[in-house]
């Protein structure tokens, strides 16, 4: 089998050569010439085999709709695009049916593991039909880890279900983060714990709470002691919003995944203007004294 | 009546006030020789008519504990102590023990209105038994607002059930204020919102939401309009915790109250070690870059 | 003045009664003959001067979005449209843009005080241009309390900018009531606390929580004492969720309000899906029991 | 090496037989004449070579405090007993200052696991002198899985360490199992969702968010497809609580592990008083229908 690779970074930098390592022949395009193996769209598709079938890795929203959309005016009928990105699943439809005025198929597919995929190999989740599906499953095979299939792969449903599964996937990825970091908070703060690292490290091995995280955990932890290097700054990437969005829109209760999220915001607020509202209320009230803005640098 | 109050500060400076303007006559007794009415405890129980009455108005914990161990060996039988600080309802109960082995009598009164209370009068919660509420009834009527008693006391219950009802006060109060705290955030961060201060004022009248709080939130911005002069740090007294650590005690879920202490710690953090854990995390399995931890300064 | 005013339900019928008390000649159109004064949206129009001023006051989403359309067609340029309905703000623009077309002018307005405001007046949170607020001012002037209108009527911004005030008012008002009866819960529970009816009512004057919500509690403690005729089953009708949603949006952290949403959904289930899945997980760990199915009635 | 175990519950009978598996001689007590290996504390001391080793497996608080006391009155100076049950981290210095007064030494040590301990090995949490832990270790060698020490088993501090750790540790489990649960109860509820148990399935290997309990979770959805069979009622043991107990005192924020408690407080409520007080105020200023509790049948 030989497929296109469209982005080369991080990820698909990583999934190229772990699709060569099992026999998947790639073509990969790149718009950083030292990664690319071709220097146009056009090349790539006339690389390919048809029906072409077209891994897109690019980042979600206008970049993967610029790729979707020039991908519509060079493939053909019966060619398939696959987006493996972290694509927002309602864009999938929209995807899909630009698509489909040319007869393209489309699969969307969440895709985790980071960046030990390489040698993990990833967990996969795709929508789309059966018939696509059944045609990419020897990519599928490739990029998953050697085993079971029920495993590491499913077929969640229609166009747009693969992308729900790996939403709702990073939205448990922030509540299991945020409990094992509120955890070690915890064992921090109190002084009769002498031994953090060591805790965490023994939980690797027959504990309830033992994880693929918590090994990451520990290796954190060896690598940077007190995590004396690195901010309490954390970012999020959509995933984490969209999860709790579509928690609203079913009204489905999600107070950890929720909390998580909003740590995350906090955290990156060099102050915070509700708490700036709070301390101005107790001040107003009870004559409670503030703190002045001027002790806080920026 | 002639009634002893043990505790000039912000609070008791004003209740004294507050008395006297009422027709009670108040000897008053604190450490700072610029407020004290008399030099010595044993002035103030000389000063007092018997049965005394000696309301304590200092803060919760060791120095109230002090206050009633003094008052249990200056005292007579018969004598009545109010506490009318902030102390955990379970401090009353052994502060009751106490003075009623030499007979003394005990009261505690959860007291709110702040530095407003001089001028509006204060809301007023009762623990203890029916006698001795009612010998103290001419003190509460002089401190709560002027009109119908039950809108500004209540007898919550014996020993401890003021406090009590206080402290679900005090929690209530930083669920009130967390969420019009939140809600000025979203206001201020909306660009299409051009009068944040504005749109508080006209929510004073009419509206659902408005109540004291909300006019004292827009005297604060009228005072500093964007709270610039003030930073997002917030302490907490005592009774949010207990708050919720009674709430856990009594299997009630309690997540708007929760969510307004822990805004308040997370307030107080230069950093947080949780989300530096976050970050450590993301960095591990996805290589997600880090803030490293010198660009905080602290 | 003469202003039409469409949709005659709880809100509308009472601002029709306001209206007219202050002096504001009203023509109300609603589908139930019993209420209307018109017969159809053409007699309405024939009704008006110009240029005429149309306050809608119907559900909103597909409803409002249906009388805009209807009023595009039957109004003329220079007459104003006024949405005092809970439209949520992106729709402002959308209608905004279909009534200019014909030259028709817009306003959205938020209005808060329920069924109280036909005697307290009505809190108002306008958005559009400076000329349309003031053509309409008498008729805000008559929805309003007397007195400041700074402190009932506020033009938040252009076209959207009401409604969003009121949409955060809303998410405010969400996380109070939250606030209040998460502290009832903890009052109801605790066997000291002989009182919780007494103690609401005694926080009515003088403390840092007293509020026009508070004083409702108090009356439907009165009317309902221990809410014994009431079920623990709570709507909500948008507004909270677009709060906590533009929260998200704008990476505003809104934690309190957020737990008075999702308490919402949980008071709606029979039966806790996520929580059938913690018992399942803890019956597979540890062998802990689990309650079966059967005994929940449905 | 030969030790007593006393309490051959769900736990202890495990480990009793885990513990022989290695080579490890014990004489088991238990109230439970089919289970014990002795009728009487007095024989299992006779049974013990001198220093006897009592490992304590029986439920936390009074009984655990009762067994202590008992083994103060029949092991003699240099005898060694190690808690390892799910003692409050309180009660520790307690029972360790007990057993000071004979001279008797005292470990705690949290025990992870559940009922997969006896194939899988236990993970342990000590907390102790280095000695004693010294003394103990053939025995955590036999409980603890096989490989690298380090990896399941930790000398966490002096007295009370090993059960804070453990404690922690199982506020962390309430945090992830909420949060898996909170995505699993989205996917059921997203129609585009056709597999939600192949979801889980396939998220075992490769993902990010593979873990024990995430197997244990496809295991509980292969076993009962929808959880058709089970109640959405959770019950909570204390460590939970006690987590959140610790946050507060120590101003960590813990908001994950808090709403994973109160979704169990929750779980548990035939209907919600705060909930009800919520419906009572939107029917007060709104007059939005109120549901009757009649419907709700208990």
């Amino acid at each position: 089998m030989h497929i296109g690779l469209i982005g080369l970074g991080k990820m698909g930098f990583n999934m190229r050569e772990r699709l060569r390592e099992k026999g998947i022949e790639v073509t990969g395009f790149d718009r950083n010439p030292d990664l690319t193996d071709v220097s146009t769209l056009d090349e790539l598709v006339e690389a390919l085999p048809a029906p072409r079938i077209v891994w897109v890795m690019v980042p979600a929203g206008q970049i993967t709709d610029g790729v979707v959309k020039d991908l519509s005016e060079v493939l053909s009928e019966g060619d398939l695009v696959i987006d493996g990105g972290n694509s927002k699943f309602t864009d999938d439809q929209i995807h899909a049916t630009l698509l489909a005025q040319k007869g393209i198929r489309f699969l969307d597919c969440g895709v985790s593991g980071g960046v030990w995929g390489l040698a993990n190999g990833y967990g996969l989740m795709a929508g789309g039909s059966h018939a696509d599906v059944e045609l990419a499953m020897p990519v599928f095979d490739a990029l998953r880890p050697e085993g079971d299939r029920a495993e590491s792969f499913v077929h969640v449903g229609d166009v747009g279900a693969g992308h729900y599964a790996k939403m709702v996937h990073n939205g448990i990825e922030y509540g299991l983060m945020q409990s094992y970091a509120e955890g070690y908070e915890l064992l921090e703060a109190k002084d009769i714990v002498k031994d953090v690292h060591g805790t965490f490290a023994a939980w690797q091995k027959g504990t309830v709470v033992r994880s693929w995280l918590l090994d990451l955990l520990v290796k954190a932890l060896q690598e940077d002691p007190g995590l004396s290097k690195i901010a309490g700054y954390v970012e999020d990437s959509g995933e984490g919003r969209w999860t709790v969005e579509e928690a609203i829109a079913n009204s489905v209760p999600a107070p950890a995944i929720t909390a998580a999220l909003f740590a995350r915001f906090t955290s990156r607020q060099d102050d915070s203007p509700s708490m700036k509202m709070v301390a101005a209320l107790r001040n107003q009230f009870g004559g409670h004294a503030v703190k002045p803005a001027q002790s806080n640098p920026e």
